[in-house]
């Protein structure tokens, strides 16, 4: 027996094989800490990355100048080397989109200058400054002309995507929102009320439920679309994390935590992504 | 400089990054030729797969029956002993579909019964059988009540996705038109002509056309989504593989192994995906 599972009110589907269902331990992964010489994240290796355009040391928010680039730090942001998207290319406006065009930003967020240090083991302060840096920087881009859409993503180890090892997030920002996020998008705005609203009382009854707080909620999602999908959504319908306010942004830091650790010990060491859904739009839900 | 392509008609976009572009050489395979051992779809281990459904045997096609298994054969069809998707799951009407529902159909397609006789190394003879064993299939399963998508695929080799390295091909038939192929058969619909048709004419004088018949062309599409994506248009309208007469699903036989002989003279011998995206629907460009 298999089922067809339809997202909650998107025309999207998952397939669930029961009988191609496998246990936790099919997904185990080892805890493989990689050698930080000459990892370009590195504390003391700042010159093998561009100038951070961002750096928080000791509380205060900085930035590297041709004269001095700043070698002692908690985190620290630059703009990725090989990147997906450039400023310096041309901004085209939407209605010219088949002209072929690669504005954008394209940055990293090294979370922390220790290699091994990963995020499921975060301290709370420095978790709170991670999700403080992330606000930030997503507050930052989105200030940027042409910019539509801000993406912030992790992907932790080599099968979830990061070619890197030591702790990293990256942003990537657009001159268009996603097709897929505006369909969703326009599936919210034409729905009676927001329905992730609705889902989050939804799911806080149902066998999905994983856990909650004052301002947010965890649970797995009806319709899947990998194995140990989580979501967590804030209680207060908000569009991104920059309407966050401050107690809300540490609760969710400290519920990515509490998520990455509990996967660490069902499934030892697995590699995994995280994304932030999030829009410059009142309507959306983060 | 990155490029944001359009797709040529749909609301998709590629992301092209000139600083990322690798050699043909990044992506080399070798052939690794694995033993048969065991293997179920060899000749001689017709049992440990359910009954075949169509064994095509000195030109007859016939099948298993309770009594008699056939244990001579050049291509054998079986309904794959871990389906995405089950007859026997009752079939629920599309305006239901958030109620779990895994009806379908979903079967192998075992090219023959030789472990290591790859797809670019099939004779004409052969290659033009299973073209016919292809569109033969598809027919049938269009002719299921309810069954209103049939997805014709082949995964080769473990990085595409194949768990099994016996050349084999997939159906896989769904009760629903998938979200995306809906979306493409609206924007084709709302196009004035087929967009398809018109990009048969201009990519046959563009810098991505590759080669043509007197029935197909193909090219690398403007948008790629993966390095080396091939597309095979008929030059004239046809919605799906069933509609083909016999001279033009020959071609389309021998232009596929082309691609294939071609990637591998380039890439060695690399794991690759060729999906049909067809429909049973006039409007629809194969």
């Amino acid at each position: 027996m298999t089922e067809l599972r339809k997202h909650y009110f998107l025309d999207e589907y998952s397939l669930i094989a029961i009988e191609r269902s496998r246990r936790p331990s099919d997904f185990k992964a080892e805890r493989v800490d990689l050698p930080g010489e000459n990892c370009p994240f590195c504390l003391g290796n700042e010159e093998m990355t561009p100038p951070a355009q961002c750096v928080c040391e000791d509380g205060w928010m900085i930035e590297d100048t041709n004269e001095k680039i700043i070698r002692s730090w908690d985190i620290r942001c630059f703009p990725n080397l090989y990147p997906a998207l450039t400023p310096d290319t041309p901004y085209v406006r939407d209605d010219d989109w088949d002209k072929s065009c690669g504005f954008g930003f394209h940055e990293v967020v090294v979370e922390t200058p220790c290699h091994n240090r990963h995020p499921a083991d975060l301290s709370d302060k420095e978790l709170r400054l991670l999700f403080k840096v992330y606000a930030d920087r997503v507050a930052h881009y989105y200030s940027k002309e042409g910019i539509k859409f801000v993406s912030l993503f992790k992907n932790f180890g080599k099968d979830a995507g990061a070619s890197l090892s030591h702790p990293h997030t990256q942003i990537i920002c657009v001159p268009l929102i996603p097709p897929k996020i505006k369909r969703e998008l326009t599936a919210i705005n034409s729905h009676d009320g927001c329905p992730y609203c609705d889902i989050v009382t939804r799911e806080a009854r149902s066998k999905r439920f994983i856990t909650e707080d004052d301002y947010w909620i965890s649970f797995a999602p009806f319709a899947s679309r990998s194995p140990f999908e989580i979501w967590i959504l804030p209680k207060e319908h908000t569009s991104n994390i920059t309407r966050l306010d401050e107690e809300s942004l540490i609760s969710l830091g400290l519920m990515v935590r509490d998520m990455l650790q509990r996967l660490n010990r069902l499934l030892g060491f697995p590699h995994y992504n995280y994304i932030f859904f999030q829009l410059d739009d009142e309507g959306y839900h983060l």
